[in-house]
């Protein structure tokens, strides 16, 4: 069967599908953006494309891939001319280990604002959670400024698929109530990202058209 | 400087960090194991090894890894003989898909048990999530159950990282509640990944001496 385009994105604006929607821009990859229901994604046909029914999942010629590490290193991987991703072992494990930081901690810190109902049931404990969202977004992001951000880049000097991800989950900073003023690495960081040409592209795909 | 050791994993029995300690041992890994005071993590001089304060964290010539996710593919591509590690973009991509789930989704359930501090205040919410760990245990590894365990391993034929990371969650699930005679494909896994002799070297390993 013949398909239009090779890569096949599933997202919604705001998300950490973001990244992966960056990445596919910067490599300069054949692909389109699909808007699943993000209020109903359990309840929709989108649960057949993933099961998890989260976003962000992309559909390849292989098959379809969720994760955001994964869809990144992957996407990095195929279009290896963009070097969005070091071959070497120990700097691959290194953008792992960065990349697992985010999804598993960062993330997870982030989603309790809204997403409390998926590791509790009452409201009260949604409250509680969401209360502590500032603190939590803010002790993560003092590691990330003072330790794991080296700069100019998160590897150094050379930029990767850990830039598009950081810059994804560091949009999120004002509207979690972290103070920035104390994160001028970050925001110095953030600022030079999305000004890249890929990414503010990305961006503008994001808006209703 | 010469040390006597090439790695050294900072670990804790019953933790996740038992995935990497399973892969260094299934490598046949020159390694040594350190017992951080687990209980006052954050408290102790082990910020100093892992500023996150958590276990894994393994020590390289590199330097300091942390994230289960990065700790095992960085063993399994320093080690390639032992094949446990697609070589194949695709398949790596599906590793780390696995990886990311379990880092941030499966254990991030389980976290909730004992862990809900992190993410809340009051003791009503504690209570809560602890609740409701059972039921969000349960739906991950149906989930792994019905579509994420291929078999006989996680990626079908080959043996990989992925199944001792899976083995290493799945041993939590009775004292998690969760109805182990729905899940027979994982419990089956479990076994057979469990009986492995690098594997119940590491289980021996873990016991006080």
């Amino acid at each position: 069967m013949m398909t239009p385009y090779k890569y096949l994105l599933y997202t919604y604006p705001g998300t950490c599908a973001f990244a992966s929607h960056c990445a596919l821009e910067y490599v300069n990859a054949d692909y389109e953006l699909r808007r699943p229901d993000f209020q109903n994604l359990l309840q929709s046909d989108y649960v057949g494309i993933n099961p998890k029914g989260r976003v962000p999942a992309l559909v390849t010629d292989h098959g379809t891939l969720t994760e955001t590490p994964a869809i990144l290193s992957y996407i990095a991987q195929t279009f290896p001319a963009a070097k969005l991703i070091p071959e070497n072992p120990w700097l691959l494990a290194r953008v792992q280990e960065f990349n697992s930081y985010l999804c598993a901690t960062v993330h997870v810190a982030h989603a309790h604002k809204y997403r409390g109902y998926r590791w509790a049931d009452k409201q009260s404990s949604f409250d509680d959670m969401q209360m502590k969202v500032p603190e939590t977004m803010s002790g993560c992001f003092r590691l990330i400024e003072d330790s794991l951000l080296r700069g100019p880049w998160v590897l150094g000097e050379q930029f990767s698929i850990c830039d598009l991800y950081l810059v994804t989950i560091a949009r999120w900073l004002e509207a979690d109530q972290v103070d920035i003023a104390a994160l001028p690495k970050v925001i110095d960081h953030r600022t030079r990202v999305l000004a890249h040409p890929a990414v503010a592209k990305a961006l503008q795909n994001e808006k209703p058209s």
